[in-house]
């Protein structure tokens, strides 16, 4: 499932040029966003994580355990992105279990990188 | 939800002794455990990260994305586990959806205590 097309149909979008800030690390979001247009980059501190593209979720972690992200999240180019609200995010668990399961390999996929990083 | 109670009525479990390695770093397994007697450690390399105990999920991240773990995770007390192959774990995640919300954060937690480590 790539998440780009799952929404590529999606008019209510918010935009944020390059340099402004998408998710600010300790702040409490409702929504969690997928990126559909655009690159970002990840930051923890001042230590760069990795950069995201189009189909990339951010702020997922909120979202799913309801405590303040510890990333911020920053626009290196124009970002489009499509706003889920946690109602919404529930109904496409329930209606579409690879959209969970999508979701799972994402933060999996975090989780292992920060991992590598940590074991050096 | 709490997976421990969740899977209290299973009969088919495994079974380790204090000091075995449950699931070894490099190792691609088919089947995730949820532990729901003793204590394990997990260590990425030589460094413990975190205990777990009753509840806790081993060996989910393979499951979810099919790769080798990068973890080792070692009884630390007589352990007794419930093996879900991923038939099971599909099936689960599309008729429980509260199933799979706590998978993902259970993973998310585990993400969130690695970001905080590498931001010191």
């Amino acid at each position: 499932m790539d998440f780009a097309s799952l929404f590529r149909h999606e008019t209510d979008t918010v935009n944020f040029a390059a340099g402004e800030t998408i998710v600010r690390h300790g702040e409490v979001l409702d929504v969690m966003y997928v990126l559909i247009e655009g690159e970002a980059e990840i930051k923890v501190g001042e230590q760069p994580l990795c950069e995201i593209g189009p189909g990339a979720l951010v702020g997922e972690l909120a979202l799913i355990d309801r405590t303040p992200g510890n990333a911020d999240v920053v626009a290196k180019s124009a970002c489009r992105l499509v706003s889920i609200n946690e109602h919404r995010f529930r109904f496409l668990i329930q209606q579409t279990p690879n959209f969970a399961l999508e979701v799972m390999r994402v933060i999996a996929e975090r989780l292992r990188a920060m991992n590598r990083r940590v074991a050096g």
